[in-house]
C-alpha cells in the first residue's frame, strides 16, 4: 500500500542518509562488531553530513527542522542497512530532546554545537543493576554541596557508553519519590569509571557499558532543568524513544521479509522454489499482511507524533506491537532459510541475534502492556 | 487514536442509520432470530429512510453518492448493534454492484427502483454443495434456448435467500473454464424451489437457504453483462465484499471489547474488579492494541478503496486479518465473562456464535492467504 | 501410540457403556436439547445398567470398584458420542465423592441406594451470581437453629439442577473465612425455588439452573461432615472434577479430529481432497501431534490419580491444557469444514457451541494457572 | 510428576556422565567455543569413561547394553550442562547405528574398537549446498571403478566435521532415485578437503564444516551395506536422531526453566519478585505445564523406542514438538531476564543462540509435519 507520509523533501534527505550509510557505515560494520564500538570518527562524519541535531536550532549548529519525519527517515535507513551503530537516533532523538527542551541558554551554547558537529557524543544512563523497568528502585544519588553535586552510584546498559562525551545520568536528589534529576556527567571527571563493554549476543557494534560513579563532582550548571523533574522529563523522552524503536523495528522486519522473499523464490526443494510450497506461501502471506497492517498503523503514529497528538499509550502500543512483530518475522525468516538461517553470513542470522533485545530495551513488552492496561480501567 | 476518515456529512448519515437500527432492528432482532428471517417490511422501511441504493443514480431512486464511506458507516452501525439482519450491506454493496455496473439501461430501469425502495430484495447464489471456495467446480448450468436460458442446478448458502425477490445466480454457460454468466432469477418462476432455512449456529435472523433450479426458464434479458464474464465480475464484487466484511468484523470486535471493558470494571473477584488483575489487564491491553492497529489499517483501506486504489490482495488482507481478530477478541471476551460468557442474554455469547462464520464466508482465511501468497512469488 | 492404561475388564465395561449410550442417549439427545434436560427415566436406566455408583460399596447398591479408570471409561464413551447429558460423571465422581467420603453411616444408608439406582439424582450448588471463581465471596448462609439449619441465599450454574433430588449446597456457617459447610438440600423443601433453565449457547440438554433458598429448613442430619470443612472437601472434589473434565475434553477433541480427518479425505477442492493441500495437511499433523502428546500425558494423569498420587497442580494442568486444546481442535475442525462447519447438523458445529464452556467451568483456565503458578514460587 | 522410565542402574550411569561433564566438559566449553571445536583429547577421555559405544558389542570394545535409555541419560546430562560439544550422542546414536547395523564383520573389527575408544571420531555428511531436506537433490556421486569407488561432490553442515576420522558420506550410485549408498571416507584421503568451520550464531564449540570431495578414491570395503540402500538406512537413523534431539531439547528447556524460576524468585521489581507478578506467574505456570505434558509424552516415546515400537511419525512428533517447545521456553526465559537475557554470561542468552538450529537440523519442523501429515490421508 502506497505510503502517504513523506514529501519530496523527506525523500531527498533519505537519499542523503542512504548514501552516508552505504559509504560510512556498511563497509565498517563487521569491524565495529569485532571492536565492540563504531569508530569515533564516524560521528564527525555524521555531523558533517548534517545527520546530527536535525531539530536543533541553527543558532547552535543544527538543521532546525521541527518535523519528526526526518528522524523517522534516518531511523528507517539505518534499519534498512541492519546498522545498529553508530546510534545516531539515540543521540538525536533522546539525548537531543533532553538537551533542547530542559536546558538553559547557557547550557545549549555549551553543548549543542558539539552535539551537532559530532564532537560531543551523548548517552543516557538510567538503568541500574537492581533497577530496570522499576524506576523507583534507582539508587544513584546526587547530593548538593554548595555549587556542586556529588554523584555516587552505578548504572548499566548505557548505550553509546564507551564513546560518549556527555552522559545524562538520572539520580535521586532527595527522599520523596519524585526527587530525581538529570545530570550531565562528562566521563572524564574524577570518579567516573566505565566498565567493560557488555558481552551481548547481538548489536555488538553498539558500545553498551556499565558506569560507576564514585564521589563524582559536577557543577550545578550540569543539572538539566529542575532537580525534582527527572520522571516528568522521562515520560516525554520515553514516548519519543518508543516511537523511534517502533519505526526501526518495523523497517527491520520489512527488510528481512523482502530478503527472505527473494531467497524463497530462488531456493528450490522438492521440485519448486520453497516459497511456492503452500505452507510457506501462506506463511509469507501472513507475514506480508502483518507488515502491511503494521505499516499503516506506524505511519499514522508518526504523523500523529509529528502533530504532537500521540499519547504515551499509543507510543507504547507501537513499541510492543512492532518489536514483537519484528521478532516473529525474523524468527520465521530464519526458519525459511533452513540451515543457512543460523549462519552469520546471512542477514537473517545476524538479525536474529541483533533484534532480540528490542522487546526488552526502551521498556519491555510487559511494561508497555502495564502502561496501556492501567489507562483502560 | 482519532479517526480521520469521515466528514460531518458522514456523521449525519451515521445518526440516521443509528436511529433506524435502534427503532426498526434492535427491538425485533430476537423475534427474527426465532423466525429465521427479518420481516419483509423492514426492507421497505430501510428504503424509506434512504438506506438502500446509496450509490445508485437518483434517476432510479438512489442517493447517487459515489462515496464508499457511506457504505462503511452503514456497516459499522449495524455491527455496533450486533444486527446481522436485514442484510442491507449485502444488498447494497454486492448485489447493487452487479446491478449498477453490469446492466443495460433497460435492466436498470426494471430493477433499480425496486432495489432502492426495498420492494426488490436481492441475493447472490454462488456456492454449491460441492463448490465452495473452488469456483471452477460450479455445476449449475444455463443453456441458451432461443430468447430464453434454461437453468438447472443447486445452490447453497444463499443469504437473504428466503426473502429475496431477485437472486443473482452464477451458472456455467459453456465448456471453457471462463464460460459462466450471472443470471437474475426471480424465485417465483416455475422450477425454482427454496430449501428450508439452514440451521446455523448463529446469525439466525439471516435467512440462509438452499436453492434448487429445475428447468427454470428466464428471458435472455435477465443475463447480466456477458455470458462469459461471471468470473471477471466476481473478482470485483469479491473485493468489495471483503472490504465490507472487514469493516463489519472490526466494528463488531470494538463493540464487544468496549462492553467487556465495562464488565471487567464492575465485576469483582478476589477483592478487585477482574480487569484490574494483571493477567486480565495485560490481555485487555493486548486486545486494545490489536484493535487500534487494525483500525488504522482498516480506515486506510476504506480510504484507498474509496479512491479506487485498493487491490484484491489488500482487500484479502483486510478480510482475513479483521475477521480472525474479531474471533480472537470475541473468544477472549467470552472467557473474561466467565460463566456468563456462554449465556445467551450476554452480547458476547451471542457474538461468539454469530461471528464464527466470518472467517469462512466471503472467502475463507485460507483462500485469502492463497490469493495474497500467489501474488508474492 | 498404543494406550497402556486399560485392562480387558475396562474394555468390557467400555462395551457396556457404549451400548447404553447408543441405545439410551444418542437417539434422544436432540429432543433433550429442545426440552432443556434429559428424561428423568434415563437415570433409572443408567442405574439398571450399573453405571451409577461405580465406586460405591455394594452394601449400598454400588459396584464397589475403587478403580478410577472405570470412571474414565464412562467419561470417554459419553464424550465419544458428544453426549453432554445425562451428567452421570458429575453425579458419580463429584457428588458421589461427597456422599461416600464425608458422610455418616446413617447418611450413606439414607442416600446411596437411591444414588446408585438413579432414584436420587444429585447436583452441586457452589457458584453464586457474585461468586464464581472466588469462593470467599459466597454469601449463602446456613444458620443453626436447634436441630435444624436455616439456609438463605442464591446459587447459580447448578448442573443437573432441574432434575436433581439432592442438591449439595455450599453455605457459610460463621464469620471466619473457613466457616462453610456442605448441606444436602432436597428441592422439595419449603423455600427452595428453582429458576428457569439458563439459556446457554450449548450443552442445552444439560439442565443448568439458578437455585433460590429462602428460609429453607433442613435437619442437622443433612450436614455433610463438619460445618467448617467445606473448603477442605472442595479441594479434593475439585481435583477429581478437573481430571474428569480433562478426560472428557481430550476424548471430545480426538473424536472431532477423527471425524474431520474423514471429511478432509472426501471433500475435494481444486482437484484434491482438502486434507491433501499442504496447509491443511500440516494443520492436521499439528493437531494429531498435539492430541498424541496430550493423550500420553492424560493417561499418565489418570494412572497417577488412580494411584492417589496426582497433585492438585497436576490436575489443574490437565484441566486447562486439555480443555484449551479441545477448543483449539474444535475451532480448526470447524474451519476445515468451511460453510458446513457452522451448520448444526454437523458434529463440529454442535461441538463448537457445546465445548466453549469447558475452559470456564470447573475452574477457569486462569484459575488453573493461578493455582499452578502459586505453587512455583 | 514422578518419572518412571529409569532404574537404579540408569541413575548410576547418570552419575558417571554427570561427573564426566562437570570435570571434562564444562570447564572447557567457553574455550572450545572460541576455538570452534572441542579438544580432540576429550573424545579419548569419553572412551575411557565408557561413554562411547554404549550399545556396541563388548567384543569390539563397547558396553554392549541394548537399552536406549542409557543413550537418553547421556543426552539428558549433556543438555543439563548446556554442553553441545563434544557431540557424543551424534557419534553414538547416529554414526554408531550405521556402523553396527549395516557393516560386515570385517568392517566392525576395523572401525568399532576405535569408535569405542575415541580414537575414531565419526561424522555424517548428508546435506549439500543445494540439498537440505530434499534428499533426492543430492548430487555427490560415487562411481565404481574396479575395487574402488571414486567420489566427487560437496557436503555441508557436517557436525564433528573438523574432528572426524571417519565421515559417513551419502552419495548417489546410479540413475534410479533409490540409487544411493553410504560410504566411509577418511578425511586423510587424497582429494578430501575440509572447509572452514561454519560461522554459526550458536553451538560454536561444535565443529560444523563443509566437505569437498574431488576424485576421492576409497576401497569398496568402505561401502556400508548395499549401494542402493542409503535411503532405507536413513529412515532408521533419522528416527533415532529425532528421538535423540527430542530428548535433548526437552531437557534443555527444563534446565532453563528451572534456572529462570530461581531468577524470578530473586529479582525484584515494583516491590515483589518478578515471578510473583501475576502475568509472569501465569507464564511460568504455562511453561511448567507445557514441560510436564511434554515430559510424560517424551518418556513414553523413549520407552516405546526402547521397545522397538516407536514409528517414524511418532519420532517426528517428538522432534518438532519438543524443539519448538524448547525455543518457546528459551525465548520466554530470555524475556523474563530483561536486559540480562541478552548478556552472554547468562545461560539463557547462550541457550537462545545455541538452540535456534534445533527446529532446523535433523529435519525441519516443516518436514516433520509433512511426514506426519502424509501418513494421515
Amino acid at each position: 500500500m502506497r505510503r502517504d507520509l513523506f514529501t519530496r523533501e523527506h525523500e531527498e534527505f533519505r537519499d542523503l542518509v542512504r548514501t552516508f550509510v552505504a559509504r560510512e557505515v556498511t563497509p565498517n560494520l563487521e569491524r565495529w562488531e569485532e571492536h565492540g564500538a563504531a569508530d569515533r570518527s564516524v560521528w564527525l562524519r555524521a555531523g558533517e553530513h548534517g545527520l546530527l541535531g536535525l531539530d536543533v536550532d541553527p543558532a547552535y549548529g543544527g538543521a532546525g527542522v521541527a518535523d519528526y519525519r526526518y528522524h523517522a527517515v534516518l531511523g528507517e535507513e539505518f534499519a534498512k542497512a541492519g546498522a545498529h551503530a553508530p546510534a545516531l537516533s539515540l543521540h538525536n532523538e533522546i539525548c537531543g530532546l533532553y538537551l533542547r527542551a530542559h536546558t538553559t541558554e547557557e547550557q545549549r551554547r555549551r553543548w549543542l554545537p558539539g552535539f551537532c558537529s559530532g564532537e560531543l557524543v551523548t548517552a543516557v544512563a538510567i538503568s541500574e543493576p537492581d533497577a530496570g523497568s522499576d524506576l523507583r528502585r534507582i539508587r544513584t544519588k546526587a547530593v548538593r554541596d554548595g555549587d556542586r553535586y556529588v554523584l555516587n552510584g552505578q548504572k548499566t546498559f548505557v548505550s553509546n557508553g564507551a564513546t560518549a562525551d556527555l552522559v545524562l545520568v538520572v539520580a535521586r536528589t532527595g527522599e520523596r519519590p519524585s526527587d530525581a534529576g538529570v545530570f550531565v556527567v562528562e566521563p572524564t571527571r574524577v570518579g567516573v569509571t566505565r566498565g567493560r563493554t557488555l558481552d551481548k549476543i547481538g548489536m555488538r557494534a553498539l558500545d553498551t557499558v556499565e558506569l560507576f560513579l564514585s564521589d563524582v563532582e559536577i557543577p550545578v550548571e550540569n543539572l538539566l532543568g529542575r532537580e525534582d523533574r527527572a520522571y516528568a522529563y522521562l515520560i516525554r523522552t520515553l514516548r519519543q524513544e518508543r516511537v523511534m524503536l517502533a519505526v526501526s523495528a518495523l523497517t527491520t522486519a520489512e527488510r528481512l521479509f523482502e530478503e527472505t522473499l527473494v531467497y524463497c523464490g530462488k531456493r528450490e526443494v522438492f521440485g519448486r522454489p520453497i516459497g511456492r510450497h503452500q505452507y510457506n506461501r501462506f506463511l509469507l502471506a501472513e507475514l506480508r499482511t502483518a507488515l502491511t497492517v503494521a505499516r499503516a498503523f506506524t505511519d499514522r503514529c508518526v504523523a500523529e507524533h509529528d502533530a504532537g497528538r500521540l499519547t504515551s499509550e499509543e507510543a507504547a502500543m507501537a513499541k510492543w506491537w512492532n518489536t514483537e512483530l519484528c521478532q516473529r518475522v525474523v524468527d520465521r525468516c530464519v526458519q525459511l532459510h533452513g540451515g543457512y538461517g543460523v549462519m552469520r553470513e546471512f542477514p537473517v542470522a545476524r538479525a536474529f541475534v541483533d533484534t532480540r533485545v528490542q522487546t526488552i530495551y526502551g521498556g519491555t513488552t510487559e511494561i508497555m502492556k502495564e502502561l496501556i492496561g492501567q489507562s483502560l480501567l
